[in-house]
């Protein structure tokens, strides 16, 4: 194994800064032969090699032991911890007599103990440190790409990607050197992340072949993967037993179809030992599924969840199951009620390797949705929560917008009340799943500063208690390495100035209390109030002169609050009650309806649009002080003040389309008198 | 030369039985040796050959005789016709004594008058027919072609084509048999076109090496449409000194790109010496153009002028000049003003051979608008008039919406009053072009029934004061071959039912009293009232809560009333006498606004729309009645049946939408209480 360091390509939270505490001590290493083993050696050896440390030799002294609890002589610092069982991936971390130990049952908790040393940098030798235990809250912490082997002529070569192509394929072939590939999974492995997904759940033609003919390329992969303690998984298409088998039918409950994926699922493990799984979208937008054959998601996905079994491979299934050929006409269908009512009903007839993946909101990654109730409806199906790392409705990596903070709310989320299990309980099991950022961007997010998202993500998908702040203060001193003199305090300062509320200043300037789209239709960026109000796509505000909002209450409306638990079916059912961001998700209200903020519905729109077209003026102009000062590197500097241009115009866009928008159509002007066009 | 039949391509309006008369007949050719008169000569050997008649040699007895009057020792019944010059393709057609005479002075002359015969069918030999004068009204009648070489990622291989790909380049190479383009070159000369520009305005990389490095393929094309009497023309790119010439400018000033444009130019003669010009779009849409260089567009123009004028040929300037990033903000800026505020300050500085294309209306190829004040402006300048063909903006040839009453209205119409002439007369030195509608569809136009509109294109062309129901009237027999009995008027009168106001019923549902657009972006099918209201594209509608409408007046709009002369500066600007028909695209007018026709806006909106959608269901319901019973083929009706299902679905969205949109901002309830959404 050889440590991945790529030419041009920033390093982002693993600058070789990031490695110097380590690297400059003397590490003893005591582990096994195994592969995630031989990795750790190669990082201590080479941030050593680096910055002038050594790797110890048994015997010799030392400042840091990494150590494997199954290896037969432990020192005493290591042997002091053993006590409580790690778990594959967990480790322990103290502080005692001048060494620093870390201990690991297994060889991927050692590597997981030694990002944590890199994380905390000189803190790690320096006093005293308790021992403290390191288990991830999540089993698996994955990302979904959405590659496409060839460019989609819509959707290009990543779908809802932002960061140029992929860094898998290039022009219909895999990348001839995978070094980037390997650099990607090491920073991943930093974060905590443990499985990823190659290739589109829009799986086209040439991608379905991935499975079959193109398996090398997936392999291939998944070798530079694996040294970070990283599965692959494959999206495939549910129509494959067609379009790749020859047979006539794709129906789960025929045998040639089951014993198809069988033999198929077979000869993936030949060539991958360790891979992880499927993912499927099936019945959705357009994709093929189950339906076809009058079978139910649980067929389907148990169906590959039996051929995945004997290898200790999962399926991700996802949720997302709507009728994407609505009658807008028609108010009683409710696309918020569709992932609930297809798959609630199933809950307990799926397989225990069959994971039912559900976005986190009802309707599609939207700066402000309620969190899914389909969450809280299947006690006896191991689920996964998807996130949105990319950011299709969320600036598209052209607007600075750090999304922990709304991660954190939905995975801190309660639907039966304080006390009772958040989000991240109920999927322990099941894992958190997101839509990678990352492309073959010389910053790997296209904006340098979205980096922060998908190292966040890693960070809550590990330890979803932590707060988004200080894992940004985290991410903020590896990746920008602040000195602690008055320069680096007015670096940190000015990046959490720039992005602690960054998330809530996007949501002020974008669609109003939590009503959702308004994007213009195909890319998603840039307001489009109506784009999508007399579509098939189910995302309405029903806007009137009157009024704005979807009534979904029991008493008026489509019902769907009643798919909540208490308290929360009562809460957003109330008017009185309902959470000012999500009104006009539940709602339909008068422009003159008073939140508990104090001012109209209308005046609210009015106030936050300015405001927020304001902070991202004030976003910019704390970026511009940093020029030329020396602190941030002057092309990553300029990279972020041409987007940074841009957010602006855009949000100034936003501002302008929805207040005229809902000045045009309520004829109340604003209180304070701004200009709306 | 071989008359071109093409299998399974249906042969529109040149079917077998359209030849019977001629072709059942003795007819004898008296012509020179010209490529022309041999045309002529094979068309009437073919027609005979199939129809049991006979070519007559000179001196054995004929039914008919074509006859070029330069040609010597003329029969009688021509030699008495002779008279009045015909001029290049004008030609004389006369029946005495049981014959029947053509009588042309040049051998396009006599094609035309063949097609003549034809049109006629057998009335051409019933009793007799006193000399008439067949000239065309104007010089260049045109069809401009969409295509690309390449399929273009985003407009496909056909820019607004709705019938299938090109008939001249199929993935990126010319078609391997033309045989198809030479059936297209008869269609049309057998309504009177004679000029062709085979590639798209918008001039890509590939397609501007047609004038270079490809011309061997525009000569290829030309091979084909010559015989038809019909000049090709080619759309070049403005840029081309540099991008092929190699030059570092494209500026019309520098001596290296005058020497550049000439050189190629004549090289482009000596591959076809009857080679028709260039067109151009310039500094269009982000195409390039003189303004990068501070020259203006006659400057642009007169370099092509000059390059094209040793050869003979014209270079088409297109008007169509506006700016396409504008701030919707900004409600100074009208889209409607730029081709006058561009082009009329430079009357009588273009080139005689430079015409100045303009298309009809000042925006876009609405439905509805006002004729260009361009045509009115520049008295000193050849100007040609741009009509579409291709549906883009009517319905993409999956609606019914016979487009000739429309182009009538605009070739009639008087800028300076009744008894000062109309359009027609303005453009006679400059011509009529109009943007094809043809592909490698079976039936040409995807929607046979759009046929029709290419005919009547040609026809007006010739003839601008032909009735439009008139030569709807002879498409139909040409094409349908309905006989004199029952069957035959029903047919005849079915189809006139469907399309005689097919226009007026697309109007109705769609957008309102002139004020054009309200289409989704982009594809430009089907509406979305507010899809471009806060776009950069100038196409607003300006609808609030109390009214809707543009204010282009002088007195408080944008002042583009003034662009007309008297009476229609006047008109326009007043409300009170500002026709129904276009009220929105001159006033900004309340929803309460009462119209000539005594109802209110809002209730005309509502009127029209649910008028419309159930006229689409007339005519779908018409078709119906014809299945069945044999005297429509099959197949034909089975492709219009489908497509009038997608028109009448389309039609009541239109209503549905534009319906829903209006009540919501108005919250004016329907008089007659029909559904609103």
């Amino acid at each position: 194994m050889t440590v991945p360091h790529v030419d041009d390509v920033h390093p982002a939270w693993l600058p070789p800064e990031a490695f110097r505490a380590i690297g400059a001590r003397r590490v003893l290493v005591l582990a096994d032969g195994s592969p995630l083993s031989g990795t750790v050696r190669a990082e201590v050896a080479d941030a050593c090699a680096r910055h002038g440390g050594a790797v110890a030799a048994p015997g010799e002294p030392y400042d840091l032991v990494l150590a494997l609890a199954s290896g037969g002589s432990l020192p005493p610092e290591a042997a002091a911890l053993k006590g409580p069982e790690l778990g594959p991936e967990g480790f322990l971390l103290a502080r005692t007599g001048g060494v620093t130990a870390v201990l690991a049952d297994a060889p991927a908790g050692l590597l997981y103990g030694f990002f944590a040393v890199v994380r905390l940098g000189e803190a790690a030798f320096e006093g005293e440190r308790p021992a403290e235990t390191h288990r991830p809250a999540l089993e698996r912490r994955m990302l979904d790409h959405w590659d496409n082997i060839d460019v989609h002529p819509v959707m290009g070569q990543v779908e809802r990607g932002y960061s140029g192509g992929s860094i898998f394929w290039r022009d219909g072939v895999l990348h001839e050197d995978l070094t980037r590939v390997r650099a990607y999974a090491r920073l991943l492995a930093a974060t905590g992340v443990n499985a990823v997904a190659v290739n589109n759940v829009n799986v086209h033609a040439p991608e379905a072949r991935l499975l079959t003919d193109r398996l090398d390329e997936v392999a291939a992969l998944a070798a530079e993967f694996r040294p970070y303690g990283i599965r692959v998984h494959l999206s495939v298409n549910f129509a494959s037993p067609i379009a790749l088998g020859g047979l006539e039918t794709a129906d789960p409950a025929d045998e040639r179809v089951r014993a198809w994926w069988a033999r198929t699922t077979e000869r993936v493990y030949a060539a991958i030992p360790d891979f992880g799984g499927y993912v499927v979208k099936a019945d959705s937008e357009g994709q093929p599924g189950p339906f076809a054959y009058g079978r139910d998601h649980a067929d389907g996905a148990n169906m590959l969840a039996d051929a995945l079994a004997p290898h200790g491979g999962v399926v991700h299934w996802r949720a997302f199951v709507y009728n994407h050929r609505q009658d807008w006409r028609d108010r009683s269908t409710d696309r918020a009620r569709a992932a609930y009512d297809h798959f609630a009903p199933l809950d307990g007839r799926f397989r225990d390797n069959a994971i039912v993946q559900v976005k986190y909101g009802p309707i599609d990654f939207q700066t402000r949705e309620p969190v899914s109730p389909v969450i809280a409806a299947m006690p006896d199906t191991r689920l996964a929560v998807e996130l949105q790392v990319t950011q299709e409705y969320t600036g598209q990596q052209r607007h600075v917008c750090y999304l922990a903070p709304m991660w954190s709310e939905v995975l801190g989320f309660r639907f039966w009340g304080e006390g009772e299990p958040a989000v991240a309980e109920v999927i322990k099991s099941g894992g958190l799943v997101a839509v990678s950022n990352v492309g073959d961007d010389r910053y790997w997010t296209g904006h340098p500063l979205a980096q922060a998202n998908l190292y966040a993500f890693g960070r809550l998908a590990w330890d979803p208690g932590l707060d988004p702040v200080a894992i940004l203060d985290e991410w903020i001193g590896l990746t920008f390495v602040p000195g602690d003199d008055e320069g680096g305090e007015r670096l940190r300062a000015t990046l959490h100035g720039m992005m602690d509320g960054s998330w809530r200043t996007y949501e002020r300037y974008t669609a109003p209390l939590g009503v959702g789209f308004m994007v213009r239709p195909g890319h998603h960026y840039g307001p489009d109030v109506d784009g999508y109000e007399y579509t098939p796509w189910g995302t309405y505000h029903f806007a009137d002169r009157d009024g704005v909002g979807v009534d979904r209450t029991r008493a008026t409306g489509t019902g769907y609050t009643g798919q909540y638990p208490k308290p929360w079916s009562e809460v957003y059912e109330s008017l009185a009650e309902c959470p000012d961001e999500l009104l006009l998700f539940f709602h339909h209200v008068p422009y003159g309806h008073v939140l508990h903020s104090g001012v109209t519905v209308i005046q609210h729109i009015y106030d936050t649009h300015f405001a927020g077209a304001e902070e991202a003026a004030e976003i910019r102009a704390l970026w511009a002080k940093l020029e030329g000062d020396g602190l941030v590197d002057p092309a990553l500097h300029a990279r972020v003040r041409e987007l940074l241009d841009e957010q602006v115009r855009s949000a100034e866009e936003w501002r302008d389309q929805i207040n005229s928008y809902f000045y045009r159509k309520s004829g109340v002007p604003d209180a304070r008198g701004r200009t709306i066009y």
